[in-house]
């Protein structure tokens, strides 16, 4: 068995370490930084505290990133960046500050050039790029210590992936109290997103041991401890464990990435406006079902291992957990035609697909959506 | 709770991969390559057959590493870098190799200075290196994926590593085939210290959940595959696996460091020339039942997780994979007096010792190697 594993990514985990920022910057030779952040941490005072603290090392601030962050944006973060002289950048927010800031710590050297040179063409991003602190202000998408940033192009009508080595923060600070305010349905479905991550990375073709290991520690938080941080927003253990279940997940799937619900969840944000991680978890125990038997049943081993007597029963309690958090079980309520079923299908083939372990079909797909409507 | 990750080594894991250290040189623009080895590689064929595989790319070799590498091998290595231009280095064998290699990869760039300027000194080492490819020989040490080389002087009387950041090989290279010709005592010895690497990082008071996940991983592995890599040394999915729980054993203690079973192996070792490995897993299961009741049972969990009915039925099962490895029990056959008992209890106060989550006092230690006795 060939397998490799990479992680450069330092992490730095506990309350109230996002105080720490000026110390980080100063560990890494950096004193003048710039937050990428989003209108939300700009307006809730999160945002400026972070630059309150950071006595002066944090010169200029970068608080446009939409919810699907914007080729345009990128271009006008690394504008930003080069007017300002910048050392080194921190991304506050959920995934989408975070891929902004990737994408604009590597487009601030390339003046002249916007990042659609490199969105959806094929054409390798270059590597030179500033350090960067991520700073996850969900638990959930992990992207602290991946190495991708997915952005949108509106007037090409994009929206995809750039990969890049050069897009590894140098340092994640994952600060549990960050997400203390987070309302229970961001908490849900943020927190199937991380199930999904932890199972997908484990039954994808790419699956390694190191990611194997990871993705077992991750769904077992899950299990124990998503409800409760779902019905009490307050309570600091059940967010301190999903927090670390969140970049342990990170860790777990960027190898590995993800499989088959990932696929399916891009048209379902994109058509139907399910957030990310709901869109997720809708099909996650569907393809459980559907990839029990696969490789000598090691995902039944990985299921008796969370205390399931299968997969069948893993799938059970994802089913469940979904109920629990008030998450959505089908899609009754956009009553499909036969035609945005059809749609769905044919949408769904995004390239993650292909890491399923097993082949899914069109025939597959219209059976699992024609039982959700 | 706070904690740290940082694991800046890429693994890459694969039957026959040894072949591709020009490949692995190139993709990090190195032409000119040394092999640093021990005498007992350069006989047996490994080394030349890595320098032919090399194409011209390992272009000299340094064989003279001795199994407790001396301040001076590492400054004879250094010079033989400087003299021949090399631009990075490979580390073939079990710990000594490696050991010796990670600090002459440093030294080679401080002409005119002994590495003993660092060796226990308290003068830390300057973090400007060559890249090291590290390639194990063993599954045990650990050591592709540390930043700690082990360093002995006996000009000084002195033994002991030296920690640097800068020692972190660049890739590490798993090659299970290598393991194929270890003969079963030293499967024996060097596997059950992959368990001591696992459990002592897993217990140690630096612990965090990444390495605990990790050690889980990799204590399950040596219970399932030890017996059968011992038996058949051509047993090829046992060596695999114990390969693999080597190296993420290795990932599971560097962090949090390793405890009370490391801190007595050294003068059992040093005093009684008992296998490095050997003596560590001689008080594996008397530290297992000293520290079983910690920190809300969290022993006795991870007990639980790789089948167990808690920890005292995990050191019964130590013991007996002891028995089955062909592993001492005891000291019965050294014939200890009371001074040697009392010198050993005295000399077993190594600082990995402070890690251990139960303080040991002499009592402890005298009471237990009484026991041995």
């Amino acid at each position: 068995m060939k397998w490799e594993y990479i992680q450069p990514v330092t992490i730095r985990f506990g309350e109230g370490i996002v105080k720490e920022v000026k110390d980080v910057a100063a560990s890494m030779g950096c004193k003048r930084g710039i937050l990428v952040s989003d209108p939300f941490f700009l307006t809730n005072g999160l945002a400026d505290k972070i630059v309150k603290d950071s006595d002066g090392t944090l010169v200029c601030v970068y608080g446009e990133v939409s919810p699907n962050p914007e080729v345009k944006e990128v271009d006008a973060c690394a504008k930003l960046i080069r007017e300002n002289d910048i050392e080194f950048v921190v991304a506050l927010g959920g995934g989408s500050a975070l891929d902004c800031a990737k994408a604009s710590a590597t487009m601030c050297f390339r003046e002249g050039e916007s990042v659609r040179t490199y969105h959806g063409t094929g054409v390798p991003m270059p590597q030179k790029h500033l350090p960067l602190i991520a700073v996850p202000t969900t638990a959930g998408t992990g992207s602290e210590v991946t190495c991708v940033a997915v952005l949108s192009d509106h007037e090409l009508g994009k929206k995809g992936p750039i990969v890049s080595n050069g897009f590894y923060p140098s340092i994640a600070m994952i600060d549990p109290e960050l997400t203390y305010t987070l309302p229970p349905r961001i908490t849900a479905s943020t927190g199937i997103d991380v199930l999904c991550h932890a199972l997908e990375g484990f039954w994808s073709k790419g699956h390694q041991p190191v990611c194997d290991a990871l993705a077992l520690h991750a769904c077992e938080i899950v299990f124990k401890y998503l409800r409760r941080a779902y019905k009490d927003p307050q309570d600091k253990e059940a967010r301190a464990k999903m927090a670390e279940a969140s970049v342990i997940a990170g860790l777990a799937f960027t190898l590995p990435k993800t499989t088959s619900s990932h696929a399916c969840s891009f048209p379902l944000t994109n058509l139907y406006h399910i957030p990310h991680g709901e869109a997720c978890g809708l099909t996650l125990d569907c393809f459980a079902r559907i990839n029990a038997e696969v490789e000598n049943g090691r995902v039944h081993e990985f299921a008796r291992k969370l205390g399931f007597a299968d997969t069948y029963a893993l799938a059970d309690a994802i089913h469940e957990l979904k109920v629990d958090l008030g998450l959505r079980l089908d899609l009754k309520d956009f009553n499909l035609t036969d035609e945005q079923v059809a749609e769905l299908v044919k949408t769904s083939h995004h390239p993650n697909m292909l890491n399923n372990p097993v082949e899914i079909t069109d025939e597959i797909l219209n059976e699992m959506y024609q039982s959700m409507r």
